[in-house]
């Protein structure tokens, strides 16, 4: 059975994304990342996603002195919540950890949720960036790993249609970005309007 | 005053890699990462020389979790002494760090200490991993950060006369990878094999 790295952030993208490496007939190993985000609350959904799925469920946690003088309203409490929410290269970092992983634990996958709507926004959900990675690891590596981007072409409508086909435990994920939010979310954030497209 | 994060392992290539940065007339914040390696003597090496040129200094944890399936003696030390001291995709992580901590504090450059003599054992050391990361770090991210490998194309004798040329504290510099030493190296791993061409 082939082995996948599954980056599962809790949210509505890296959930499907986990139904389609399932789907798949993968072995999953999800991975998640404790960055010291304000809305850590999405771990706890990442670990009932995995759960419900029956997929192992790493939790990496990463140095507070790394971000420590980053100005993302989503580690950095003094920031405005109407400040970029972009984490400086969080998904090089995420996608260097799996890496490791992969060849640690003979994976030769790693599946990531990027999708259409996150191009804008986001410069490392585009697939030049995730070409020039894969191009990197395998630069830098005896062992192959293949990035595999099941929701690249999709919109957040798409997205929660094929989640909905794939039984996708959607109802366990998290997407608000306010910390303050523990039970309801915020309805305004952007990740709150992009999860209502989805949903 | 033009910043550079400078990949300071305590050995004595990114000894000189920060002297070069420093005779470049770069602010270097040094980083460094305690991955669990069993010779972390390393890391109170880097320490020292970080304090001796009068240079910021970061330690990085990285999380044991991730390296936890990983056969590399550098870390088991149910491995023999014998087996590979690769360690899975290693530089890709500490190039991810770097970079996100470049960005963090808006430094423009990582320095890096790859060399001709560590191409053969350690792809991720070979400048086409090298130029595939920068290409990976400029098209995920806004921030330009460059890495600059002043001792590529050096041999460890080279980078000896040129840490001698710049004043370079050699004499702080740790390189032995068995973990039983703690005040003189072993004198026969491949680390230190390297080392004594540089001396």
């Amino acid at each position: 059975m082939q082995k996948a790295i599954v980056l599962l952030s809790g949210g509505i993208d890296s959930c499907v994304a986990l139904s389609c490496a399932l789907s798949q007939k993968r072995e999953c190993l999800a991975l998640s990342f404790d960055y010291g985000q304000r809305h850590s609350i999405e771990l706890e959904s990442a670990k009932k996603i995995a759960s419900h799925c029956g997929t192992s469920h790493t939790i990496i946690r990463i140095d507070d002195a790394l971000f420590a003088n980053s100005s993302s309203s989503l580690l950095n409490s003094k920031m405005s919540a109407l400040s970029s929410t972009y984490v400086p290269s969080r998904n090089l970092l995420f996608f260097a950890h799996a890496a490791c992983f992969a060849e640690a634990n003979n994976a030769s996958e790693i599946y990531f949720g990027a999708n259409s709507d996150d191009y804008e926004n986001y410069p490392d959900c585009r697939p030049e960036f995730i070409e020039a990675f894969e191009r990197a690891i395998s630069n830098g590596s005896e062992h192959r790993v293949k990035i595999v981007t099941p929701l690249i072409k999709l919109t957040k409508e798409q997205i929660g249609s094929l989640g909905r086909e794939l039984n996708s435990p959607l109802d366990l994920t998290w997407s608000c970005y306010d910390p303050q939010k523990k039970n309801t979310p915020c309805e305004r954030c952007l990740a709150c309007l992009l999860r209502s497209k989805a949903l």
